[in-house]
């Protein structure tokens, strides 16, 4: 399928969103963005891309690199992940914390914080150097080796990141985090540092997409199978309160980040990137939902 | 593909998951049924169909049926009906009730229970005959004229159901319950009686697998785009607090009922009904999971 | 001690709070009551009576009734009666339904409704005629024969009331309601409808402050152990989910309802009924807790 | 009174109670206590005393010490205190930190542990030396200038108490602590740490008791309004999940601490100090419990 004409389309229809939802304010270098900035990117499985706008501009990945790590630990534990961590949806934010007191401090998904953070403990115990370990990873399915962190971000994020402190030390209290809990915190906050473009993350998803084969590389080997399983959790859980609404609108397995990035894509067809910052409540970029819902609205292609 | 290979496969392998679980036990009419009934039936694009077991013995749908009362209103409402009822999974099922309280009586999902006595409210509001009308759109998605209320159970749940009733109440406390509780209540459990076997079952769904076109006959007409958002809710919230456990592992969307069976779906390929009393903590068909897992498994076909 | 000329202070100091607040409007015959009325009775033990304003007008007294069916149902099942019911403090009233869930269906005390019900529940079973006995005992205690029902506040709370009723098949759901939910729902209603006056109820908890002594007449039979355990639950629970902020504040034990009226007493000393129907958002009168707030501030008197 | 063969009774009945429970384990120092310890010890009005067993034995009073922070805090800021801490009761303690989400960091009193880390912040920004502050106040209460923090108890409960770690953060993330979470621990704990006997506890609560005048020395200074009203949040508040238990069976504002010991007074008569390290489930002294319980029977006094 040619998409040139309907990235147009999705381009104009969504621009009228570009001027709803606030920036993520809560640390001074996301804040610092041009509201206005808007990319998108999209690679297919006969090696064509398209892309409109900042796509080559980049941004602060923030959640969707709890994929990447996710991914990590499921190639390190196998099955065993799950006895840490769970793969049905959270309900409400309102009953994040609340969840690990009655089912004894085993989070309900890896995308949400909790149990991102056990994640993180996992990759820390497991791995000998985890943050180069996964500034490799990413790099490699990126193919781009200038992937890197921003520490100034990861610095912030540290020092104002008290409810995640709350969560890691009651996680820590149920026995669900080995290591120090400062340690995980400093590894959790420099993944969600990390900075990359849509180009690199459209990508670097090509192997969940099925587009390429599954990962071999390095320490991070997955079967077909496990990648599926992947994005699943990603189609239930990708986009925090919001995730249901996400499935029934664009109909595809995507992560978001509050850097306003969105990954998504359609198995065996494409991976697609986009990022405007602007965020409406749940967290979720709002001009990026929108050209997504137009994009397989227009293009009539979804998962279901 | 042919699928009969795999079906004996399936029948052999899940065997050993027939002697797991209990039979829903809190009506009579429920707990007489054989618990080593198994049954399965599917029905493919190109009009083939396979079989095995008791794929031609009735059972009670129970929460099946929340799909087709759910295709009924949103046909008759329209967008509008998501200002009564959302689209997200609701968590664990320990918060239902109190869900209720802070989010002002919307439901998280028509799929809970909560969320299908307001399906059930708004059938009541819009239609003359609504039991009628609910018989003859099943009736006709499955072909087969035959398919009923089965009036005992039907009483059976009503006299016991002191849950659903608490919800309803709870609902009319919030505004969002139109007419009198006992009528809400009275064709709820007519709902749930709807007896079918797995053909009639396979068949019904056909349009939502795509396999047909979408319904346009009756008061019930659905577009495209709307079945698949239906889609998208049955495989965020189709299998109770066991939703996510259900994408990651078969890879389809569908939806189970207490009476044991499941009807689950690839778009475009095929749509397949499962059978067997015995459910999990969770009031999930053991061996229908396991058939359907092992189903996606060893044909290599999933959303994903 | 001559509580005169304190009554006058209290009498002119708490005016100003009579502008604030709102009536329960939920049900119209008590809506229509005059905003502006206060009235204020107290029995002393040496068979003095002060009094103030509108202290003869009758009132509907609404949970005020809780503390005459506990005693009750407290004297016929003796220490059992606790299998049934807890003695705590509820917490924020956003849990009340929520707990019983994980508290397996018995409420926290015999004051938030849940609790209430279940005592309405236990009266039904063991009394022959539970109305009339309800009666005989207020006027009794109160000694008047006067005191009655008000039959359209009765009927009207029934047929708005769905948190009540979503309540009570909650609790019958678990277990702890054993007669029909609409019978317990019409004695409950029935309860709540008594109408007295400040003397009457002044003089009816005459026994609960020692002032004479404890209940011996009819089926109800209560010990001085058994009336200080009452108290104490009075303390803890008798003000919603302002009980902490009235020990608090006016240091004594007692009982609030939302038509305006609140009892308490100091042992051994006094009982106090105060009167005006403006709430604040917990559901108490403003007025009448800011009288008894200055009444025990003057007189330099409290349990504490 | 004479209380001395009522306590030899409380003495015998008790001792059937003393195989009962099991001794707080968490930190290495609390747990190698000898479990048959039991001590007991009463300040009169008439400065008469009374004791048993082990009555001047040093034991960890960690939560009692709430009391004295919250004087030193109340006499700090006045009516200002109750912006950060409620006084009203917290419900069940499987709510405690889902509580600080939806009443936005307002712990409900402050003898929750959210509620006594927001004191400790108060001490914390308002005294120049508060460890020393503290235990200056505290001497002086009891009398004795012996009294001392146990420094291993307070690090080893530091370094396992990630429990307090995630209430810390989760009220820093909501603005109510003003200094570094690290410092709020740390003095938290030292505050915990304080060891006393029963006859020191005794004569420290003789202000609370209105024996003596009260607070007046230092920088602490509470009129005997302030005292009252602290004594109201030891009633409703003071034992954890069973404050309402103790008000029903005992009939005394008190407080206890997982160290096994309990203070509790009958104002203007008598403070009487217990101590039995075995626990039941909600953390108060078992014997403890029991022989105050006999204690008012048996004397037939009570607040009530």
């Amino acid at each position: 399928m040619d998409y040139s004409s309907i990235l147009e389309q999705v381009f104009k229809e969504s621009k009228a969103y570009s001027s709803v939802g606030k920036i993520a304010n809560y640390i001074p270098e996301l804040s610092n963005i041009n509201p206005d900035k808007f990319g998108l990117y999209i690679q297919t499985k006969d090696n064509q891309h398209f892309e409109l706008g900042d796509s080559l501009e980049p941004f602060s990945i923030q959640s969707i690199s709890k994929v990447f790590t996710l991914s990590m630990a499921f190639s390190l534990l196998g099955e065993n992940i799950w006895k840490r961590v769970g793969v049905e949806p959270s309900g409400s934010p309102f009953n994040s914390i609340v969840q690990l007191e009655y089912e004894n401090g085993i989070p309900r998904n890896p995308f949400i914080n909790p149990g991102a953070l056990v994640i993180t403990d996992i990759l820390l115990t497991h791995l000998n150097n985890p943050k180069t370990d996964l500034l490799l990873f990413v790099r490699k399915l990126a193919q781009d080796d200038s992937i890197n962190f921003d520490l100034n971000i990861a610095q912030s994020e540290k020092e104002t990141g008290h409810h995640n402190a709350s969560l890691v030390h009651m996680l820590k209290a149920h026995g669900n985090i080995n290591n120090p809990c400062e340690e995980v915190l400093d590894f959790y906050y420099h993944q969600c540092s990390i900075v990359m473009n849509c180009k690199q993350l459209a990508q670097s998803f090509s192997p969940y997409a099925s587009l390429i084969e599954p990962f071999d590389f390095a320490s991070v080997e997955l079967n077909k199978s496990q990648v599926k399983r992947i994005n699943a959790i990603m189609l239930s859980s990708g986009f925090y309160d919001e995730s249901g609404e996400f499935a029934f609108k664009v109909g595809l397995p995507g992560k978001s980040g509050v850097g306003g990035g969105i990954i998504a894509f359609l198995p065996h067809e494409y991976s697609i990137a986009v990022w405007s910052p602007k965020l409406n409540k749940k967290g979720n970029s709002v001009r990026g939902m929108k050209a997504l819902e137009l994009f397989t609205t227009l293009s009539g292609q979804s998962i279901f």
